[in-house]
C-alpha cells in the first residue's frame, strides 16, 4: 500500500460529496485546508492567509469543480490529478479579491457550506462575497463519507493501531520513578516517530494527580514509586491516519487495593462498552454501557469527559461516542472507547482502544493488555 | 528576559482591546486559541472540536470578561493570571452547548467580532447563538494592538533574528552539491532548533528550477555545481515570536552573468525598500520601492509577490507590505522586506530581512551579508 490515494478513489468521494451535498440542499461546498481538502484531494494544503480553497458543487449543480490557490502556491499542488478529477485550477495574486473569485466560481449558488475548520476571516470573506447567501457547514455533509472507513482506510487505521501498540509494548524503558513527566514523555515522542509516525501528535503523561486531569500534557513533576502513571498518546502515519491508544501504569509495584478495585471498574466499563458496538446501535449507546459499571460502583461523578470520538485523517471526528448522539452505528465507522475514572488531587486512570465497526460486531485495532501494568 | 509575559502588560493589553473594540462599534470581542489567545493571556491554547473561548468586552459593555473552557482542559490554563486579569474562568462538559454559554455571559451585546483563526464551526455555532447580532472579524480591532509592538516584544524579535542569523552563517556546512534539498533541509531543520527556537516552522530549499516557485518546500532533487538556492527559513523562539529569513546561495563557484546582473538589481531593490522605511509613509510605499528597480531592469513580471509581512507572534501579520495597503508605518511595526525575482523553469532569487519602524528610521534585525552568496 502506497501513501498516495489513488486517483479514482478521489474521483469517488468528489462525485459523493457532491451528491450527499446535493441531499442535504447545499449548492457548494467549500473546502480550505486541512484534512476534508486531504480526503477529496489527497493534499493538505497550507492554511493561513492566503486563501486556498476548492469548491465542489453538489450534483446537477451548473458549476464545475475548481481550486482556488495562490500563484505562487501552485506549483504545491502538481501531484494532484487535477485534471483526471475534473477540477479546474484557478490561481490569484497578491491584491486580487480571492473570496470574490470563488463567488465568481460557484454558479450562483442558492446555499453554501464552509469547511468546519475555514478560518474565519474566510468564512466572513465568503459570507461579504455572497451576501444574500446563507452560510452553514460543511461537516454534515462531509462526515456522511468521512466517518464511513472504506477497507483501504481501515488498513492505514489498523497499521496505525499497531505502530502505537508497539510503543505501549516498550514503556517500561522510559517510564521509572525519578524521572520527570517530561523526561519520559521525550522519549515515548522519539519512540512514536521511530515506530513509524510522522510526528507524535500528542503525549500525555499524567502521574499521580496529574492523571486526574485527561488533558494534562507532560511536566516537570519527578515520578515517584507508588504513582499511577495515565499515557495517553498518538498521532498521524505518512498517510495521514492517526493512532490514538491509552494505557495506564502503576509504578514502583503494586498499587493500595483501593486503586486496583477502581481500576477493575473500569477496565470492565471498557469491555462492556466495546462488547456493545455493533451496526444498527447508537453513539450514545455505547457510551451508556460504558457508564453503567462506573455508575453502579458510585463513581459515575468521576467519569467526567465522553467515552469516545471518531479518529481517521482527524485524531477527533464524526462519530463522538456521547450522551445524546443518537447517530446510529455502520459497519467502517472507527472511534475510541475510553472511560475514565479521576480523583482531583490523587490519581486517574483511562483505558482506550481505538474499534472499527465491522458488518457484525466489533474489530479492536489495539491489542495490548488492559490490565493495569505494574512497571 | 523570561518568557513568561508580565501580568500587567496582560492587563494592560486586554484594556487597549476592549477600548479599540469600542472604538470600533463591537461590543464584545470572542477570541479562540491561538496567538491572539497568546498575546491577551500568555496562553496559545489548543484548538480543536471544543469550544475555548476568552470573552473580551468593549470599554463600557456590561459583561465581564470570560474564559470559557472545556472542564477537562480547565487545569492546562492554571498558569494565567486569571484573578489579576479579572477573568472568570467559566467551564462546560460535553453535552452542553458551549455556544449558549458563550452567549449567555456575553451580556446582550448588539454586535460580535470572532477571532480571525477561529474555526467556522465556531463561528457559526456563536452566530446560530445570537442570531440576531451581526459578526465581524476581529483582526482590525486586534490588529491595532498587536502590528505596534513594545519594546520587549521587539527584543524578543531581535534574539528571534539573531537566532536565525546564526543559522544562515552555517549553510556552507550543509549546503553542498550532491546532496538533496530534503537532506540539507533536514540539516537547517535540526539547527534551528539548536540555534534556540522552539522548532523550524518552515524550512525551504529552493535550489535550481525549484528556487523559481517561491513556497517551494524542500524536495528529492539533488543539488548540482552551479545551481542557485533560495533559502528561506524560521520559526518561533520558545516565546512565541518568530524569525524568517532568506539568502539566495551559489553552488559550486561563481554563477554566469546574467545570474549576477539580475541578482545585482533584487539586491538593489531590497536595499532600496529598507531604505523606504519609517515611520509616517505608507505600506504600500514600500512595495513601490522594491519594485521600482526590479521594473526599471524589465523584470517586474517576474516579481510575482507582494514586499512583506508583518511578523510576532504569527509568521505572516498586519502590517502587509503590499500594493494598495495606505496604511501608515509606526514606530514598532515589524515586517519582512524579501522581494524576489523568479524565471519559471530555471532558477529564482529572494532577499529577505526582518525590519522595524524606528521613531526616525529603520532597524534590520537580520544582518548577514546580503551578497549572493557563493559556496
Amino acid at each position: 500500500m502506497t501513501d498516495a490515494v489513488p486517483t479514482e478513489l478521489l474521483a469517488d468521494r468528489l462525485r459523493r460529496a457532491g451528491e450527499a451535498a446535493a441531499e442535504q440542499g447545499t449548492d457548494v461546498l467549500f473546502v480550505t485546508p486541512g484534512t476534508d481538502l486531504r480526503y477529496l484531494t489527497g493534499f493538505t494544503g497550507a492554511s493561513h492567509e492566503r486563501l486556498t480553497c476548492l469548491v465542489v458543487p453538489a450534483a446537477g449543480h451548473r458549476a464545475p469543480p475548481a481550486l482556488v490557490v495562490p500563484a505562487l502556491e501552485a506549483p504545491g499542488f502538481a501531484d494532484v490529478p487535477l485534471e483526471a478529477l475534473g477540477i479546474e485550477l484557478v490561481t490569484w495574486t497578491d491584491g486580487d479579491d480571492p473570496h470574490l473569485l470563488v463567488s465568481d466560481l460557484s454558479g450562483g449558488p442558492t446555499s453554501m457550506a464552509v469547511d468546519d475548520d475555514m478560518p474565519a476571516r474566510h468564512v466572513l470573506g465568503l459570507r461579504d462575497s455572497f451576501p444574500e447567501v446563507p452560510q452553514s457547514l460543511a461537516g454534515p455533509v462531509l462526515r456522511t463519507l468521512r466517518m464511513r472507513k472504506d477497507p483501504a482506510e481501515i488498513a492505514r487505521l489498523r497499521a496505525a493501531g499497531a505502530a502505537i501498540d508497539r510503543v505501549h509494548a516498550r514503556m517500561g524503558e522510559w517510564l521509572q520513578p525519578g524521572r520527570t513527566e517530561a523526561q519520559v514523555g521525550a522519549d515515548i515522542t522519539a519512540a512514536i516517530v521511530a515506530e513509524g509516525h510522522a510526528e507524535a501528535a500528542f503525549v500525555i503523561v499524567g502521574s499521580g494527580p496529574n492523571g486526574a486531569s485527561p488533558h494534562h500534557d507532560v511536566s516537570d513533576r519527578v515520578i515517584e514509586p507508588g504513582d499511577v502513571v495515565v499515557i495517553d498518546i498518538g498521532g498521524p502515519l505518512p498517510d495521514g491516519y492517526n493512532s490514538d491508544c491509552t494505557r495506564t501504569y502503576a509504578v514502583g509495584g503494586e498499587p493500595p487495593a483501593e486503586v486496583k478495585e477502581t481500576y477493575a471498574v473500569l477496565q470492565e466499563a471498557q469491555e462492556r462498552a466495546v462488547a456493545a458496538v455493533r451496526p444498527g446501535v447508537s453513539a450514545a449507546s455505547v457510551d451508556r454501557a460504558a457508564r453503567g459499571p462506573i455508575s453502579e460502583a458510585g463513581h459515575g461523578a468521576r467519569f467526567i469527559h465522553r467515552t469516545g470520538h471518531g479518529i481517521g485523517l482527524d485524531v477527533h471526528e464524526e462519530p463522538y461516542i456521547v450522551d445524546g448522539n443518537e447517530l446510529v452505528l455502520e459497519p467502517g465507522m472507527a472511534f475510541s472507547v475510553e472511560p475514565g475514572i479521576y480523583t482531583p488531587g490523587s490519581w486517574g486512570a483511562r483505558i482506550e482502544d481505538i474499534v472499527v465497526v465491522t458488518t457484525d460486531g466489533v474489530e479492536r485495532l489495539n491489542h495490548n493488555p488492559r490490565d493495569l501494568v505494574v512497571l
